[in-house]
């Protein structure tokens, strides 16, 4: 059965977030809510998700469904398969919803419940075809974050929740089927504890708001977004795994090691529940290689906020400033560097995810090495960040490569710059990417213009810069014009 | 003063990732740890730390410091500036392991303790020059989690303190100075009000430690990356901030939503204190703001972790699978494709994270869109999985590049391919990147080979594929000759 329109009950935060997951993926929705400001608080929801997914995705998604507001609930549900009711979390006003929603749409209607706390069972008590009622509990931003709840009261059919996991998964989301009901299902649960440990926290002045949101956010919260509690504390426990981890520190749960202390007690049937789970969970995985797994993700998620500006990824962006800075004091001062042969631009090894479906450095990478090249030769010309600041910069106008050999993963491989011409406005420059062996394996020749990067046009170099150029410029031209120079794509050599 | 020697005491896990950090950051470390297979553990957390600073930085870092397995305290310690105990969590262990320190480091070295969980006013009792003596306590896996507590005893100097930050930040790290003393800190008490209540939902039955890992790891773990307990739940309260918030779910303190129900008392106090301090730290960023900062990251992490196929990462490859299944666009299969004219090959808008400096797409991106392009059209003339599965595939070698316009983050572009020639084992390409708005950006030239994967030499293409590419190639030598093609950099224009 394919869902082409749901009715969403309810508009809050929770209820909009639904309808936008639901548009962008084609699905057309209408909204019924009784406040009269639903239709322009929704918006704000909406466009942030427009915005979203056109990031979050390159693939072609379908055409955006189309959204009603309803003024009647009839309106709203009677051509719905999918009824989604996000209103206030208290049993009367959602038991009258039922009631209402019950009286106009179709009986196999389906009726997902986005309730945080309440149990399907208690939800599902007085209606008339309470089989078809379950939670489908979210998070914020629903557009964004893949996991929802699902959790089934007495009566509902285990079909329904079969259409659910299909439905949801659908959506781009991560449904994970709650098997037993309690209050709060787990996801709240966990996060009400972290919640209350966090108020006393701050109650008892041991922390700041900010300083806590940093230790999360610096610390465990990037462990969290790649595995879970379990997952994360198996790898501490080492080659001997949850066992081991539990002997450890199964004893701290009588230390006060928390305001929480109505804890399970500590015995050999909750380790082999524990560890026993636990294997089946990751069991198949050794230590070694979650540890890699975690650090590959840790870094990745670190490198992604870098880009963003944000959290960790600053923490990183400065340490990398910090590392650029130093390692620019060697070639940062012109009088050091030996003009009389190509000069030592990089140095490094090929990162494990450089490498393509052919096995060797991606071709786009080369580009990349010599991109880096080139902004280590422009900043030992002066055009820093500072340079930079200031108003001006080189843009790369023409590039010409030649891929003479392969290289792989790890492998170690280093580039020296000639400069063929350096005066005026523009600056001719010819990379040789070597292998630590001493193999060739590319060179890279460009084309690049000074600009000034408010009208983006050509403009001069400053003084200085020009001089350490032109300098640079009369010793090179005492070396030998590059094999391959001056040649283009398909052209017999010409040296 | 800079730190050049580290001692290390105590060599498990967490000692060993504090070596790691330190080695990888240049500094010298002597480690001390009675255990005689310390130095083969250590080896396997070095080898991680080496495979993980080769990914997570392209900056050049500092040359590897040296380690010295030192046989006794005295060696370990008598030259180092800097003293790391992470020894078991047993004060009379550490009281210990500070008296043999003082014997033998000098007065001024400073002695940081990764205790998780004891005081630093209970770790310094005893000692001769206790004002050097505080906490630093990392997490697991220390050279790559930016966080440390940072905690001083009653006799524990300020300057002590400031300079431990000024150090950790030197490593890369994040430090917050935990103000107060209590047992296990901030990021313990939490984790352990997590633990205890994720270990209670296992006993009761509620969810499988699985299920609960994937309830973390796809939903409030991926929020905690990013943002903390405070700054998470101020969006959520909308504009009204946390005051709205505190507001709403102040009273669930009363409701037995976890297990672990010892909570503070819910008053206007409470509700001023911290939303005072949310105020203080979030207050400069209005709410709309802070929903773009962090959907930005959210999708960037789960971007980050689609790369690394893992977690929330895949959830987003599969959907994309999909996405791209139901799209299936006519460009698969040869028949179909219009050979009149050059080829559409690839549709994208602007990653945020392509662009540079200069605040427009960096161009090494440029070389990966025209891979990708030169990717879609092997696709298309048969070159796809399963052909380079069977052992052959074209490598490039040669690549000319016109960078002729400036493109931005998030505007679209696609690109048209030409076959300049595809007959025997080459083909050359040219690739021509048009904005929507229909400015060519660039274009790219490129000369490829077939090559066998087994010898990396040159080969035919199959039959098939011998037979697209003449039927393509056939047509298009009736398109003009791209201007451009057949140039050299530097060169002038030819046609």
């Amino acid at each position: 059965m394919i869902i082409q329109t749901v009715a969403c009950i309810g508009g809050g935060v929770i209820g909009a977030g639904w309808v936008a997951r639901l548009l962008e993926n084609g699905i057309n929705v209408n909204v019924f809510d009784s406040a009269s400001d639903t239709q322009q608080k929704m918006q704000a929801v909406l466009s942030n998700a427009d915005r979203a997914y056109a990031k979050l995705t390159m693939a072609q998604r379908p055409s955006k469904g189309a959204i009603a507001f309803s003024d009647s609930m009839q309106a709203a549900v009677e051509n719905a398969q999918w009824i989604i009711e996000s209103v206030p979390e208290r049993i009367d006003i959602k038991h009258g919803v039922y009631a209402e929603i019950e009286k106009y749409a179709a009986n196999d209607a389906v009726i997902a419940s986005s309730t945080s706390g309440i149990m399907p069972t208690d939800l599902q008590r007085n209606m008339l075809h309470p089989e078809r009622l379950f939670v489908a509990h979210p998070f914020n931003p629903v557009y964004l974050l893949p996991v929802v709840e699902i959790v089934g009261g007495e009566k509902t059919a285990s079909v329904i929740i079969d259409r659910a996991k299909t439905f949801y998964a659908s959506l781009g989301m991560k449904p994970i089927h709650v098997k037993k009901e309690i209050e709060a299902f787990v996801a709240d649960r966990l996060l009400e504890a972290i919640w209350r440990e966090s108020l006393w926290l701050i109650k008892d002045g041991i922390t700041t708001t900010q300083e806590l949101d940093d230790i999360v956010r610096f610390g465990f919260g990037l462990r969290y977004a790649q595995m879970g509690v379990f997952e994360t504390y198996r790898i501490a426990g080492g080659e001997a795994g949850m066992r081991h981890f539990l002997a450890q520190f199964g004893p701290c749960l009588k230390w006060p090691w928390t305001k929480l202390m109505d804890v399970p007690e500590y015995n050999e049937e909750l380790v082999e529940l524990i560890a026993g789970q636990s294997d089946q969970q990751s069991g198949h995985i050794s230590i070694r290689e979650l540890e890699r797994i975690r650090d590959d993700n840790l870094i990745a998620i670190q490198q992604a906020l870098k880009a963003n500006d944000w959290g960790a990824g600053q923490v990183l962006a400065e340490y990398e400033k910090k590392l650029f800075d130093d390692g620019a004091r060697s070639v940062s001062t012109g009088n050091e560097v030996d003009y009389s042969e190509p000069i030592l631009t990089t140095e490094r090894r090929i990162p494990p995810d450089w490498t393509d479906y052919n096995n060797h450095m991606n071709e786009a990478r080369y580009l990349q090495c010599f991109g880096d090249a080139t902004d280590a030769f422009m900043r030992m010309a002066g055009c820093d960040a500072a340079y930079i600041e200031s108003g001006s910069s080189f843009f790369t106008v023409e590039t010409h490569i030649r891929h003479l050999d392969e290289v792989r993963v790890n492998e170690p491989i280093h580039t020296k710059t000639q400069l063929l011409a350096g005066v005026g406005k523009k600056i001719h420059l010819f990379h040789f990417m070597y292998h630590a062996d001493g193999r060739l394996l590319a060179t890279g020749e460009h084309m690049l213009v000074h600009v000034s990067l408010d009208t983006r046009a050509a403009s001069f170099p400053s003084q200085a810069m020009q001089a350490i150029l032109s300098a640079i410029a009369e010793h090179h031209a005492r070396l030998p014009i590059p094999d391959g120079a001056g040649r283009a794509v398909g052209q017999s050599r010409q040296h």
